[in-house]
């Protein structure tokens, strides 16, 4: 019998902190869970709709593409092929294009070489991050619950956060006057702060213009720049739409990071940044400045050189398609949401106000569009209680505590309805109510002995 | 007339000090270079040869993955559509197909489980890096000329470098192990060394089959993991072929890094690492130990979270059409370098050997395969002297300081030759002569006014 050589051991902690970080381990273990209770109705995954998706599509927006660089730029037959084939340029490919569906969409000016495409937008904010942290006094503001990929990002490239508060009208503007402050007189520099002005992720807050309008001011004069991540806003009602900050953004302190998942779709991790600020070279106006675009290029080329060819051709044809309007290309999708928000919040009204002694410590939040709504219940919504909840009474959800860094929202769950059917939706805000009742019971006899916790 | 508002102004010195790393800023001018001399013969670019890629491919290579998703594994349309649509794993979903090539063109036996399909091998070198530097006592050994995509990686994960010695027959084994003695005298922990045993980038350079089995009994001997890069491997000529790292591994010490860079093509972005290391979360055995490639695996979540689906379906579609052997896919590609390889040396020869005075001053080493030949030369091969080489001569090369960090290589050029005919490679060398005769007239009367330096 052969003897197995011993394999070389390595040790948790001689490992990067990140690769053990809290929040990012807590996500892997929910998506165990959903793993082991397939049969649960999940309000967990944050994915979108994906009933209308056809593998046919990729290969027709490969040849639409082509057709673009063929007849529009009018690339001959050797550079096409190396636009599909070779190392690209840094920036992307689709820049221009992009730079159209901003005008078409949000009626936003911007000059495509103010753009990088990026591998997702996840790979926008490390770039980002990773740039805006010369060393230890820099710090990242946040408008908190967070989202979870930024929080992920600030760990990987070594951004530390501060939180901001948030309510119903998105970033708490006291707050984050207080915060930077307070970060000032630690001996810090609030460099940036973070705020999804549209039906953020999780708590599905929006801000009132006024609000946009405010938040422009206080960070020109406190000399912050303002991160703005949008995904959701194109599957707002028309009317109700509000402008983008970025759009409001008259003296270029807007980083806007932009997304393809929740319009085109997830997996071609295609996003970008637009970081039109000027940087000077030594702080004199005299020197040339060059754009922070080309500054996070750079960095780019260091982390994933350029963001995926097909990819880019692929999220091209599609823009093209579609008239350069991710409006008109997601009106289905939008009309999806919208159906599924509405059947959530009934069945919410329908479950628990008429249960009795509610609504003591039952409510809910109600968005006016995206793909949250956040729900407060009379007990401790963490994981052991979401592994009771899946296996007791099959139903997910996410626990918002996650979104706080375990620093608050401790009752709160996050129900997503995106990828659901409206038949669902009402089955598993019915589970929900069962699960309440269930800890009603054993409220009322304490010293219940199966508790979850 | 309106006013416009006075944007706000960043200072390059308030951003992270890799936006301004010298060895890749000199790249990018490098670039630059050849943009502004277009008519210049280049053997400065590292691409692969494009002359084989064809457009129509890519959706062909898209229905072939289909077929496999929907035949061989089984998966129902709606799985199949998630797959190139959604967020998927984000270890990636052509790891087995990844390891029948590895069994098929290399002999070799992976747990597919311990590959992470990456946004090319560049994002593969970050995560990597950016785990194993747990704090400011960790430093990467790399053998030196460096691949200046590997510097790059490092700067942005933030892992200090040591530079190790490399001569003709790959890294100097007696300076590795002196440079890991100086690490630890200095209170460093050396924790692995980079190497690229075939052919490597940009030196030519191949370890012999007894120097990579001491390579690894010295790693396994200092408790030092190996990094091994090996994309250029594959168009070694057969029977000269040696195992790679990864296939002497006996005790799971060597991290191999994988890229269909140039083998499929560039522009896909798709690799992988293998990172079979068990990980034991309190240094005790008796915990079940994590696979390395799980903890990559969570930073990849916080950097891109998954390699963009379609260019991972085109991969897996090629390598299917290709029986999972790169070899048989790259045929046409090894022979066209082989020819180039053969048509530089040999013009290398019949210009410089005749040349009055030579040999003194020229010489150049002779790769067996890869794409790169060093030549040195009588004089500094710099920035300046390469400007002067496009503009007056109309050849463009890389001079080699850049990937000695500016420490050597000072009179040294890399040819790359894998994207020119061998007419323009002959032509290209003629000129590189006239270039040296130039030089040598200049030193022969001194003080000559328009000298380049």
């Amino acid at each position: 019998m052969a003897v197995q050589p011993a394999p070389i051991r390595l040790s948790l902690t001689d490992l990067h902190e990140s690769v053990d970080d809290p929040a990012l381990t807590s996500m892997t273990l929910l998506n165990e869970l959903a793993g082991r209770y397939p049969e649960a109705i999940s309000f967990s995954a944050g994915r979108p709709f994906e009933g209308f998706y056809d593998v046919d599509d990729l290969s027709r927006h490969l040849t639409t593409f082509r057709g673009y660089l063929e007849d529009e730029i009018g690339l001959p037959m050797e550079q096409v092929r190396r636009t599909f084939f070779q190392y690209g340029r840094t920036k992307g490919f689709i820049h221009e294009l992009i730079a159209r569906q901003l005008e078409v969409d949000e009626g936003l000016t911007v000059d495509p070489e103010s753009i990088v495409v990026t591998t997702g937008c996840q790979e926008a904010m490390v770039l980002l991050l990773r740039a805006l942290v010369r060393d230890e006094r820099d710090v990242i503001l946040a408008a908190t619950p967070n989202y979870v990929g930024f929080i992920g990002a600030a760990r990987v490239a070594g951004a530390p956060l501060r939180s901001v508060r948030e309510d119903e009208g998105g970033i708490d503007l006291e707050d984050l006057e207080r915060q930077i402050a307070a970060a000032r007189r630690e001996g810090l520099r609030p460099r940036a702060c973070y705020v999804v002005p549209d039906f953020a992720n999780p708590s599905g807050a929006t801000m009132a213009l006024a609000d946009r309008i405010a938040l422009l001011e206080l960070a020109r004069r406190e000399q912050v720049l303002v991160i703005e991540d949008n995904p959701y806003s194109v599957f707002c009602a028309g009317d109700s739409r509000l402008p983008m900050l970025k759009a409001l953004d008259e003296h270029r302190q807007v980083i806007h990071l932009g997304s393809f998942a929740k319009s085109a779709f997830a997996g071609a991790r295609v996003g970008y940044v637009i970081a039109d600020q000027p940087v000077t070279s030594d702080g004199a106006s005299s020197a040339a400045p060059v754009l922070l675009a080309d500054h996070l290029a750079k960095l780019k080329s260091m982390v994933t050189l350029n963001t995926s060819t097909v990819a880019q051709a692929v999220i091209g044809g599609y823009l093209i398609e579609n008239g350069c309007s991710l409006t008109r290309a997601t009106a289905r999708e939008a009309e999806v949401y919208r159906r599924n928000l509405a059947a959530t919040l009934d069945s919410l009204n329908s479950v628990f106000a008429p249960m009795p002694g509610m609504p003591h410590g039952v409510s809910w939040n109600a968005p006016t569009g995206g793909m949250f709504v956040v729900i407060t219940l009379p007990f401790p919504a963490d994981d052991d209680m979401l592994e009771y909840s899946a296996s007791k009474f099959g139903v997910l959800w996410t626990p918002m505590y996650h979104f706080y860094a375990g620093t608050s929202g401790f009752h709160q769950a996050r129900l997503s309805f995106s990828v659901l059917t409206p038949e669902q939706i009402t089955l598993g805000i019915e589970r929900l109510g069962k699960l309440v009742q269930d800890q009603r019971g054993k409220r009322l006899t304490p010293g219940a002995p199966d508790s979850p916790r």
